[in-house]
């Protein structure tokens, strides 16, 4: 979808909204909307059409907003939100779940003809389904993670000695080496007991033959976040971290297999959670099943026993059970997915088999 | 300085807005006022003391909370904001700067028995001016960047045919080397023409023999941020390079003379901008003087023609003119520097001497 669909989408909900115009502040939806992937920057959506709309940004990104964005009136100015407010007239929505108490307040003195209206979550509607554009880019950013981990360890990186520390840098670099613009967020590498910590950061412990080994990663591709983990033994599985896995595994196919349209997001979580109860653990699975992934690394929808609404066709989600036994080590398997009308779209590719290396 | 001592100064803050408490949610308050590093967190700060402080955080931080703030009662629950203000009671303060308008919202239904009263930036007031232990993750984290940057060169990292991607790459490759917990911002290597954009993405443009190569990095190290740009040739300099690279060192040093306790900021960006002005330049020197720096790689003070306040010892700020001649090549330099009862002491240590590789 081009950047003035998703603006025109946007407008259907201006005008169930009876808005005359948002004003976008937060900058991932600035992006989504424009393409602009400065550091700052607003649009005032104006719900009459993209020949009243405005978009804002300052000195240093001249060139790059002329560029980026050449179909939209431009402004140059600081700060962003406050040069638009002033030439906003009627109507206008904010995002109220971004805009800061005090940044209402300063944008409030400064409207002049505006009526704030608080319109949190408009654009992230939309965003909840994903276009084909959008698709695209995921699937590539979690390419890039599968090839990363392919190479680790198809070129021996998981080996006895080598420090978490080690093991998450050389992901990262191959990421990078496969076309991620860089890390989706910080890799979680644990070894042994360690893996029993869900969000583990590296450290310098060594691995060792036996270990469990937990890698939680992702690259980022034009924007869009990858997120996959996988968890595997170095050397010959004991009975139990075999009898663990194959439970995460189970409830990790479980969970995948509840993806379908139109079902509740907290029935995905339980189809999931469901398996580990019946095993026992249901103490030890921490965390909610999954979440939304696009431009930011965690979005809508949640997918946990509190979570509000159904899935749609187009969203992309994870799906990552775990379970942790303190002192001795946890097992968390992680898919990317799309929701499909027919069987989800699995965009991280790398096998789920227990990988011993 | 201890947390519990920063937790301590920020009472006198609260008894000096009349608050029986305080809400911490940014997060890198949290860090700043408990040394916690996770990626969820609150804490309600009461003026009576630690015994009735708490600091909450959910199940995924249950370990390392208790590593990282054994000296708090902890609360493991979600959302936080809320866990907290339910246990709060009398005039508390909320961080509205950063609480947006619907978690404002949110806050005021679940209090009982508290008062929400509006209270921004009382805990970056006291970030302004850094103690020992800050300056010394700054210290290092400079260090990390002066050392990277020596590395690149001395290995040959700038050579022609090298692109701006491979050379960010290995700047950011090297910090890890020398102690970086990543880069402290994505880094800006621009050569050529493209130095002349201030905040210029790396493409995969070769190096070129007689390229301006404008570099701005920094390293992350303890949560502390570095930021130092350098502009190099690679080549004999033309003489406008030459001319031009003198006009801002010259600038750069009059900023640099200006960093003392009691002046204005405005005053600094002002002593460093009619260096340039007079050389008939104004107009391209496209942006603020310089900021400050510290858990953010841009905070407060602000060194600008519209910046608000004065300088005091122990404050970390960048200084760094830059003129930008569009289709040409522009060049910045960059230090980071702590101001200093004496002379203000300089954290980025690599020569400003034009460097020709």
């Amino acid at each position: 979808m081009s950047y003035a669909a998703r603006r025109t989408a946007l407008r259907h909900e201006l005008q169930a909204a009876d808005l005359d115009a948002l004003l976008v502040t937060d900058l991932l939806n600035v992006r989504y909307l424009t393409g602009f992937t400065g550091s700052n920057a607003a649009v005032l959506v104006d719900a009459r059409g993209d020949d009243a709309t405005v978009f804002c940004t300052d000195g240093r990104y001249l060139t790059q907003s002329a560029r980026q964005v050449p179909d939209l009136e431009r402004v140059i100015d600081r700060p962003c939100d406050v040069a638009l407010v002033k030439r906003a007239r009627g109507r206008l929505g904010f995002e109220s779940h971004r805009v800061t108490v005090d940044g209402w307040e300063a944008l409030g003195q400064a409207a002049d003809g505006a009526e704030l209206h608080r319109a949190g979550g408009l654009v992230e509607k939309l965003r909840l389904v994903k276009d084909e554009v959008e698709i695209e880019a995921l699937r590539m950013a979690c390419a890039a993670a599968d090839r990363a981990l392919a190479a680790l360890i198809g070129h021996g990186g998981l080996r006895a000695g080598r420090t978490e520390r080690e093991v998450a840098r050389e992901l990262e670099s191959r990421m990078l080496d496969h076309g991620a613009e860089g890390p989706s967020f910080a890799s979680i590498v644990a070894f042994g007991a360690n893996s029993a910590v869900p969000h583990h950061s590296p450290t310098d412990a060594p691995l060792q033959a036996g270990d469990l080994v937990k890698l939680d990663f992702g690259a980022l591709v034009d924007g869009y976040h990858s997120d996959m983990t996988r968890t595997l033994v170095l050397g010959k599985p004991a009975d139990w971290q075999r009898d663990l896995y194959d439970l995460v595994a189970r409830s990790q196919a479980a969970g995948r297999a509840a993806l379908e349209p139109g079902v509740a997001v907290s029935d995905v979580d339980r189809a999931a959670r469901e398996v580990i109860a019946r095993a026992g653990h249901g103490d030890d699975f921490l965390h909610g099943l999954g979440h939304g992934v696009g431009l930011e690394i965690h979005e809508a929808p949640a997918l946990s026993k509190a979570g509000d609404g159904t899935l749609s066709a187009g969203m992309a989600v994870t799906v990552e059970p775990g379970v942790y036994l303190p002192g001795r080590g946890g097992v968390r398997i992680e898919d990317t997915l799309v929701v499909r009308e027919s069987a989800p779209e699995l965009l991280t590719l790398t096998t789920k088999e227990l990988v011993v290396v």
